[in-house]
């Protein structure tokens, strides 16, 4: 997502597009809400509804191969259970009960064994920050309430690139490069030593650190899914130096790497506590926390917690439909197989055509460099994802260097639309001559 | 909503209900997303389901009076409307167009006059703060760029107390005393000499005062909307300084106040932001910030923005069919007409019952003292919320003492809801005694 900041400044050029109306939306939205955001394609597209892994526009179908919010076919029947919960309450959870409490002792029933996790339920994800952050400075003070103003983040910069260097720090953060695919990804060492690093710079500092957050798929610095327990050491590192392991599961989380429900699963190791959302709601605005229970026992005794949709039925009800799918129809194994079936095709496109590099996959989790001459090539890659967009598959890219096709669909992608998927890449890699 | 904190420490005693099941559902709660929050009575309420100014349990139907997240009704032909939108989409609106511009422009004909205002739409409150701080404090970067780290905000008291003093504040951050009714209010003459104190304390720490962020009524400090016209001279006082005025219309806003859209219009006051979210989608999780265009002109120059569930299809949907009802149902006049029966009721009480002291009201936002020999009493306020819950009313308290009743029910509440209202809390003052 970091690749096409150099066409979000210009929104005069997103709006040639090929239909004349095109340039009068684009000028609509560039006068209220999409200007600073801009489109990942020089002309986007007008949706108008969507069903599975196709949205459509007026008069066409796309395939959608980005899609991780809207990620599971909900059937009609749980719209209507839906509907029928009561409105969002005043002041919930401060005056009524809701059926939150089901939904959050299922996920937590599918956090990792022996370490019970509390879930806490939010309107989306930079209100999770609240108690994450709060919940992990609160734990650090404990015994040394006087150096409060010490103890904050070791953040990872596999965050932070969609936004780029012009957005500011804290003063208490420090960014981790992530491991360089390119250079065999140094393994877990390197990462760990980076780690170490972050943590020795905040303690020269007088920062004692608090937690390390870490994107387990670390989905855009180009998805860096291998080998699988790189994480471990950093993890190691973190908890050595008296610090909390966060797992930010919004982008590889529920069931998308097809290696269960989590992406930290893959790495072998158990996060203090698990940052979730995007697909949770499965479009309804729904994040959520889970910690163990110790890091939270403190939380809201000196500063109380208040969240005006946190944990309303509506999201609740839907999160648990979301649930109910994943598993009634075999999400994850499918995530798994149509995942390892797309990643071998593009393996085997990378053999055939000298633009793809090197293909990384985690379940339906793929990111596949493109190149030329064997080096990053962001202005192509950039011009792929325009080429697919014009035979109507939806797509964007990621990376350090904004050259990888980042492959992230409905988790209801079949084999068939894998296939349509490679047919038309390969079609638009024949026509780069 | 400070008022119960001491409560909310304590969740073993929340759950002595009048019914067996709620203990077991309270510790439930507690047990996951709950705890930090509790509860505003002693007895929860297991709604199943909502009407207007109603919400029911299995057996009963309670009078809501506290509600500006449902504000309004939709009608069931609007539900539909809003099921009929196309999914959240990757990356709305970095790929495709959405309704949102429709829904931005008819918000921006209800801003200020002569001052146009972009509008972002974003997930939920805590999401609107990132433009909002990140717009502030560019503009005031510009031509003195070295100094970016100390350029920061002057923050309201208003919005802080349901916090309570343990959420440490930003070091950039000063919060001002709101007027005290108790006191005659002080006029705006206190309001900006408080102001004004702040913004001298951050530039004796180096600090060039950014934005002042007022919520229009006070909500939080006891509901205090007059003598309207207050704000004017601290917001003088802010753009002397060379800062900004928000206006958080959170709560006052989509009519509340019976007095136009927005509480500023109270104060003969144009903000550089408007801040809204609650009402806005009567339940869906959307809010927004209006700017004028000067202001956010150079925003996403130097670093990305996005946001997942930002200006989606179906919060665009619903906040245009809210705006819709509002209009078409005259709530506005509703709220001004209500609101200023309720408030002679309620004063008419005090005139007969000593535990009612201040009454203040704009339209429906209205704000009722709790006192014993003329001081605040947080308990004896604590016990009438309870007492209203047990004969079905839903309300809660606020205010720097904790001892407001703090009535804000949904705008479609008519006179007969004030009079069941009215009836209910004069059967409750009767039974104190």
């Amino acid at each position: 997502m970091t690749a096409w900041r150099s066409h979000k400044r210009t929104p005069a050029s997103v709006g040639k597009g090929n239909l004349p109306e095109d340039a009068a939306l684009v000028a609509r939205q560039n006068g209220c809400l999409a200007r600073p955001t801009g489109y990942f394609t020089k002309t986007p597209v007008h949706l108008v509804r969507g069903e599975g892994v196709w949205l459509y526009d007026e008069g066409n179908a796309y395939l959608d191969t980005y899609n991780n919010v809207a990620s599971v076919a909900l059937p009609p029947s749980r719209g209507a259970a839906m509907a029928n919960q009561p409105p969002p309450s005043p002041a919930i959870p401060a005056i009524c009960t809701t059926p939150s409490p089901g939904y959050s002792e299922r996920l937590r029933r599918r956090c990792p064994p022996h370490r019970p996790h509390d879930v806490h339920l939010h309107g989306v994800r930079s209100e999770r920050s609240c108690p994450a952050d709060r919940a992990g400075t609160h734990r650090r003070h404990r015994g040394d309430r006087h150096r409060k103003r010490l103890h904050h983040g070791v953040t990872s910069r596999c965050r932070l690139p969609s936004l780029g260097p012009g957005v500011a720090l804290g003063e208490h953060v420090r960014t981790v490069p992530a491991p360089d695919p390119a250079r065999g990804c140094g393994g877990g060492r390197a990462t760990a030593a980076g780690v170490q690093a972050a943590i020795d710079d905040l303690r020269r500092h007088g920062v004692r650190p608090a937690i390390l957050i870490v994107d387990t798929v670390l989905s855009s610095d180009g998805v860096i899914p291998d080998p699988a327990g790189f994480l471990a050491p950093a993890v190691a590192a973190i908890r050595a130096a008296g610090g909390l392991f966060v797992a930010d599961e919004v982008q590889p989380g529920f069931g998308r790497t097809g290696a269960g429900m989590w992406g930290f699963a893959r790495h072998g190791i158990v996060p203090d506590m698990v940052s979730m959302g995007k697909p949770m709601g499965n479009g309804y605005p729904v994040a959520g926390l889970a910690l163990r229970p110790e890091v939270v026992a403190d939380f809201g005794t000196s500063g109380r917690y208040f969240n005006t949709f946190g944990g309303n039925a509506v999201a609740a009800a839907t999160a648990g439909a979301v649930l109910d799918v994943i598993e009634d129809e075999g999400l994850i194994d499918n995530a798994r197989t149509t995942g390892a079936y797309l990643a071998e095709g593009l393996r085997d496109l990378a053999d055939r055509y000298r633009q793809i590099g090197d293909v990384r996959a985690a379940g339906l989790f793929i990111g596949a460099d493109i190149v030329t001459d064997g080096r990053a090539d962001a202005r192509l890659t950039h011009r792929i994802v325009n080429d697919l967009r014009a035979r109507r598959v939806l797509i964007s890219a990621t990376g350090r260097h904004a050259n990888t096709l980042k492959i992230r669909p409905p988790l209801v992608f079949a084999r068939d639309h894998a296939g349509v998927f490679l047919d038309r890449l390969e079609d638009v890699l024949k026509g780069l001559g």
